[in-house]
């Protein structure tokens, strides 16, 4: 699939999309659009995307090239694949696609991106109709991965295997829409939502900004990875989907919405979305599907977390609140040991191939063990604002026993120097309850001056708890595996 | 907040989703439901719960306690807080309600988890009607933020707020319905969409997995972050809501559903529509809008490849055939020379409060150069699958520089040693377009059989092609770093 030729007519948001796709995926891509804006539009789409792959992926890959072309006959003259990305004018898309049939390779895809609009209408009149494939994409069309792909009438089924072929080469998942309807499936969806949704600020009961939040704090999250009927398969327990209609279904029909015409919920309708939901769980209970459901939520929320968005910086800000309350409560460790100050669960998005605890999340379980001994001596957000902070310099980590997904993890640390500028540690790092020592690290951080960026003394109160840990760890043995070289025999 | 009394009349799915987030947040909550089954059922939700917050935080936390009693006097005794969460039978809840007025205390809280029965209408008879508020959740409620706040006719505006104050203090978003509507603002929506996806089942277009495949990798990965307006607002570009509603307007007239009654697109409506989303914008562009949905999306997708969960399951099968591809190309590098096996860029995510890449991930670009190495001298899937695999035992790394979001990395490898148990290697690790030397790190690995858990001869072609990699490095001068010890003078 890596030489496959594409063409794209219609250069907008939707061709764009296409467009950064095929560049990242390594596709070169002949571009023809007739509006003199659409070389500016398209040019921030494939930097948009280009910054986003930069994001997406570490794996390796070429990039295509984009070539812009005077006609339309010149951009599909040497394509396998055409992909028809035109504004959502029926008469428009026809006349263009009969002349992409007249003017590319008789064996060349010929795909529209349109979002609703009847394949069978669209293939109607072309010299080879068998090859016209429905391929409507998602914005932005370089990161989702959804392509409804539907053929028409007189569509070949290779055409239509074909067609799911490329795209999922892009990295994409083709969903065959096996019944032609206009809207197709997902727009249908989307639409039933926005209609709702625009009677709502219509009608004055919520604005645009409290329909979005109604969504992304709660529903959203859920489709986002599961969709609709396994959510709710879910919600009706064991008996599966029939229990949740019998529950649930009634309410369908009261007259929440202005849109109240809903299917009878006849004994045939009910026994097909029961079976069809039991082979869409393949076995799994409820109890399985919940903790899948869980996971990808807990998964989900740390990655807005990471971008302070939506559901992620709700979830920060309980985090900090439960720092501030921690911090406020200060019941300090006996000085005179290795203080116990962070504790942690192996997450399961910490596991490599081999199921174990990855190096790197080594290093961040005794990473936040440092941040702790940090914020044990008095280093806070306010200080760090006033200018000052600590940068780790140096570290040594022995890897020394492997740790599964979900088992406890607890550190403690022993201060085996600090002066005016530096702090030198000493974590192990234990199993939470069978004590199995699985880690050391040893670092060393120097205090520096942010704005000027070097090293410089630390402030009151840090510098006296600094030096007051240090002096009690005095008599303290050095441990074992402190001062090390990477291979030095034991 | 941390000593509010919570009393929980009903203990289902949505009661003992709150039991569970009540008790992950620190609070002592009072159970009272009397089916006999759901004692059991509560303990699962609570397990559900404990598991999911062990992944959810790190921050320091205190876990509530939960107690059953016989009677729903009992339970709402002595609570600050009462939250009733029974089956959606409006004479039931408003029975119970009765009930939990006349026995809770009289500045007692009342709170409903009503998905769309009016409040106006639950707090008719109440003795304090004015402390009675819908609380409305969503399941999973211990690990979804939205809560649906609403007051009726003869609620007081500090039950609201204190309503909305008590949610928050559980992580939680509370979305203040202002306008009291059968089935509220989220349900509506959920309904809307949900009425629509039985239709497609009803009418045979598509199954309920093929439906949840069309939500969950398209607009479902969208409404998770952005909800539906701000969504819109972006794919119609600068010109903003006005010029999105005037392309895709008129389509909503469609004849695509069976429900197609439309609020008018008339001039005043249109006219608040863009003037909301304007205010929702908040001054920010549509390229700014379009830079942070890619980089929510982007944060999505890593965080359901973690899971290899729907679009993440997409994305690691991609990568996969991506590093497939790479091999199959592959081009050795000049073996003479330290080894450039490995790119990255700084991802948003990486960076820590001070704006700069942090200790761990500075670990994981360099644990990925030494998998790259492993994957040069053909260690491969197959290798891993036939009992055999490398562990790290021990790692040395200097921080040398700082490094922020977007930035390009390089590695180059140096084998300082191997024989046929170990590999010993020195990564530098520099600024892939400026060449500033931002870390370096020192690597022991050893070879293991997987299933015995011992160390054991490398195996062809990995065992010859080490040694060959470090007769190849041996003339080359030990590298400044290597073989240091933390905190060791220059």
């Amino acid at each position: 699939m890596a030489e496959t030729r594409v063409a794209l007519v219609g250069g907008g948001v939707i061709g764009g999309g296409w467009a950064g796709r095929l560049v990242e995926t390594g596709h070169d891509v002949v571009v023809f659009d007739p509006d003199p804006a659409a070389a500016k539009r398209l040019e921030e789409m494939l930097a948009n995307a280009e910054r986003a792959w930069a994001r997406l992926t570490l794996a390796p890959r070429r990039r295509g090239r984009v070539t812009f072309v005077e006609s339309l006959a010149e951009a599909v003259r040497d394509a396998d694949v055409v992909q028809e990305s035109v504004p959502e004018d029926e008469a428009l898309k026809r006349r263009l696609l009969a002349e992409i049939d007249a003017a590319a390779p008789a064996d060349a895809l010929i795909c529209s991106s349109t979002s609703g609009l009847l394949p069978s209408r669209l293939q109607d009149g072309l010299r080879h109709p068998e090859r016209l494939v429905v391929g409507h994409p998602f914005n932005p069309v370089y990161l989702l991965p959804l392509v409804e792909v539907v053929g028409g009438e007189r569509t070949s089924a290779s055409s239509v295997e074909r067609a799911c072929a490329f795209y999922a080469s892009l990295g994409m998942t083709p969903l065959h829409v096996r019944h032609e309807i206009d809207g197709f499936v997902a727009d249908r969806l989307l639409e039933a939502l926005w209609r709702e949704a625009l009677w709502l600020v219509h009608d004055g009961v919520a604005t645009t900004a409290e329909i979005d939040d109604a969504i992304r704090y709660g529903p959203g999250l859920r489709w986002a990875q599961m969709g609709t009927f396994l959510t709710y398969r879910i919600a009706g327990g064991e008996a599966g989907m029939r229990h949740f209609m019998a529950q649930f279904g009634p309410a369908l029909a009261w007259p929440w919405t202005k849109l109240t015409d809903v299917p009878e919920l006849t004994d045939a309708f009910l026994d097909r979305l029961a079976a069809q939901s039991d082979e869409q769980a393949a076995g799994r209970s409820v109890a399985e599907l919940e903790r899948l459901r869980d996971d990808n939520l807990v998964a989900i929320l740390h990655a807005l977390r990471g971008e302070r968005f939506a559901a992620g910086a709700v979830l920060a800000e309980h985090e900090r609140s439960l720092f501030d309350e921690a911090h406020a409560r200060g019941e300090p460790p006996d000085p005179s040991q290795p203080l116990a100050l962070h504790d942690a669960v192996v997450r399961p998005e910490w596991v490599d191939y081999n199921g174990h605890m990855t190096e790197a999340r080594y290093a961040d379980v005794l990473g936040n063990a440092s941040d702790a001994f940090l914020r044990h001596v008095g280093f806070d957000a306010a200080y760090l604002e006033a200018g000052h902070s600590f940068y780790t310099v140096e570290s040594h980590i022995r890897y020394l026993h492997d740790v599964k997904a979900g088992e406890p993890l607890t550190t403690a640390t022993h201060v085996l120097g600090g002066d005016e500028k530096r702090v030198h540690l000493f974590h192990t790092l234990a199993h939470g309850s069978t004590g199995t020592l699985l880690a050391t690290g040893e670092h060393l951080m120097l205090h520096v001056d942010t704005e000027a960026g070097r090293t410089c003394p630390m402030l009151p109160p840090v510098a006296e708890r600094v030096a007051a840990a240090a002096l009690a760890h005095d008599d303290l043995p050095v441990p074992d595996g402190a001062g090390r070289r990477v291979g030095e025999p034991r």
